[in-house]
């Protein structure tokens, strides 16, 4: 069976570059970076050059940059960094941030942050004139804590302003980028953001590398204690495969695009036409205007749950999702479209393209889809 | 120039067998182990196949292995986790750990956690009289937290008689195996130990991916919150890659354990006694009796310190190291060293082999120290 893969805001596949890049380091660069001598410094100047090539994708000086294991050890860092270092005792964000957000505030609750939630606006936006509301009500150093694009919703949010009001009320923004790093450009110059994260299997990397950017690296509270890499803000040896398989494919995702976002678009607008052969047509679709082209989200209502059609889906060779994907291996029901539309029950599958999918794989889906509403 | 590396004990290259395993991985299954779909399903079979395969090498079930991003990390992991669930308010260590376990406990202390330091006997090795006279005196919950193999002067500890002790006066204990897993077998049911850890890319895996291993997995406290993977105990989309490369390494360590060890073993005695050779003779070895083969620790008497003679064996191609590989990029002087052997200077470079050396290699190497030291 030809399978289908549209679950790219769950993971994406490794690019042919990036493969290329890694089996390079495997074959020739297996120093400790950590180590004087010819090898350690090969190994050393791989990392190096990586991060000066994250750090001039984010227009930011190299030191801002810090490798990690993923984007939720990078949010855990941002986390402890803030409160531990910045003073930070009140988080403003969202009911619709990832679990490595929320879980994580969860934890400071408990030891006395206070959180407010922004409102989400009738775009799946954050309604930034609540935010200013809360910020101007700030009594404790605060930190506003909210996504640039919702990985399940797909809306973009305007990080700009975001950012500025954040700025002018004194507060810090940490902004995670997760999906939107290697899609949407980023200059940290113009955008006076204090943290934002990125993980390398969301932009055709491999999983289990990741980075943070820091703006003030040297007031950095590590959350991973040893042999002081990463200038003693994350210890442990450095995953230096998986970084240049990042650096590759940012790099990759950088210089093509132009092309990759007008193939997005494209398939998005292929698979948004081609609904219309169907004859259950889907109740909802996530709002066009201010939603990123690889994700499509809808509701398909005459299914118990969403499960059910991912399932169906899946046995007919397609890859969606009925969630985001989380850690339990049977997806729990969405709490971003809980709390977006709490009418739904469950009944919502997010389809998430890459430029790698084709115009074919679009319209079979749907012939797949036609089968299976029927 | 073909260069010599002899810096096992810092990093070793990646195996033929940990790179097909790899590469298929970065081919065939880039799904995420938490989607449920086939692609997801697929990943997620990966994961749950190397840690049965890591649990059998450590006869336990395979839901006391949490993966992580490396040793370190999985130090830190155990450490909270002692401190945290388990109520451990007293450690005892030694001088001669690794920073990781070293510079957590810095940071611990700050949270008032006492320490006591075991004496080092002339052997290298932790003198256990001194354990246990510590282990009687303790009024606060205790953790023993000692090395099984020192990365650095290569004694080879008594695992069972620190863990038999811990056990009889009801102390947890921590071993850091980074040095000895895929080397010296390690029975859990055997050997009554809480924790202990491995890191890949000591025994010819990945960099950047390890795992903890834990008795009582449901007693553990997070240091990364988030998604939940790991059945919450480790948040962050898993190092597929990476897991699947550890995996392979340790099994094949295991299934070629004996020709290993006698290669091993055959480049040390080489090793040694073509030292004879030299006109000035190193002025100390670490002890035969109970070293680790791989790990060949050499006192040059006419070196100002170490770092001119691991540059100078650099420069004619030789790849070892005059301390731990550490966080600088320069090798700072072995706090090991500095306490076995307080008159040192830092003169103590250490070799250390893998099987992949040759006997061709040893007698190159000992070639260039009779150049280099004349």
């Amino acid at each position: 069976m030809d399978r289908i893969y549209f679950d790219n805001a769950a993971t994406t596949p490794l690019l042919p570059e990036v493969r290329k890049a890694m089996i390079e380091v495997m074959d020739l660069h297996y120093g400790n970076p950590s180590s004087i001598h010819y090898f350690g410094r090969n190994a050393r100047s791989i990392i190096e050059e990586n991060r000066k090539l994250i750090a001039s994708h984010l227009n930011c000086s190299p030191s801002c940059i810090i490798f990690t294991s993923g984007g939720t050890e990078a949010s855990n860092l941002i986390l402890s960094t803030a409160i531990q270092n910045h003073g930070v005792q009140h988080i403003i964000t969202s009911q619709i941030e990832h679990p490595c957000i929320l879980n994580s505030l969860k934890e400071y609750t408990k030891k006395g942050i206070s959180i407010d939630y922004i409102n989400v606006d009738e775009n799946h936006c954050y309604d930034v004139m609540h935010l200013d509301e809360l910020l101007k009500k700030q009594s404790k150093k605060t930190m506003v804590c909210l996504m640039h694009v919702n990985n399940e919703i797909g809306s973009i949010n305007d990080l700009l302003t975001i950012a500025n009001l954040s700025s002018k009320y004194n507060s810090l923004y940490f902004a995670d980028t997760t999906q939107s790093i290697g899609f949407i450009p980023l200059n940290t110059q113009l955008c006076p953001i204090d943290f934002c994260i990125g993980s390398a299997h969301k932009f055709h990397g491999p999983k289990g590398v990741g980075f943070a950017y820091l703006k003030k690296p040297s007031e950095t509270h590590p959350i991973i204690y040893g042999g002081g890499q990463e200038r003693g803000l994350r210890s442990g040896t450095e995953n230096l495969i998986g970084i240049a398989g990042m650096g590759a494919a940012l790099d990759y995702m950088s210089k093509h695009s132009d092309q990759i976002s007008q193939k997005l678009v494209d398939l998005n607008h292929l698979f948004r036409s081609q609904l219309n052969l169907l004859k259950v047509q889907p109740e909802w679709i996530n709002k066009k205007e201010n939603s990123i082209s690889k994700i499509l989200t809808l509701r398909f209502p005459n299914f118990r749950n969403s499960d059910l059609l991912v399932l169906n889906l899946d046995i007919h060779g397609i890859a969606v999702s009925g969630g985001s994907a989380c850690s339990s291996g049977a997806e729990k029901s969405s709490h971003v479209m809980e709390y977006i539309f709490p009418d739904t029950n469950g009944k919502i599958v997010r389809f998430s393209f890459s430029f790698l999918n084709t115009k074919d794989e679009v319209e079979n889906s749907i012939s797949v889809l036609q089968k299976i509403l029927q």
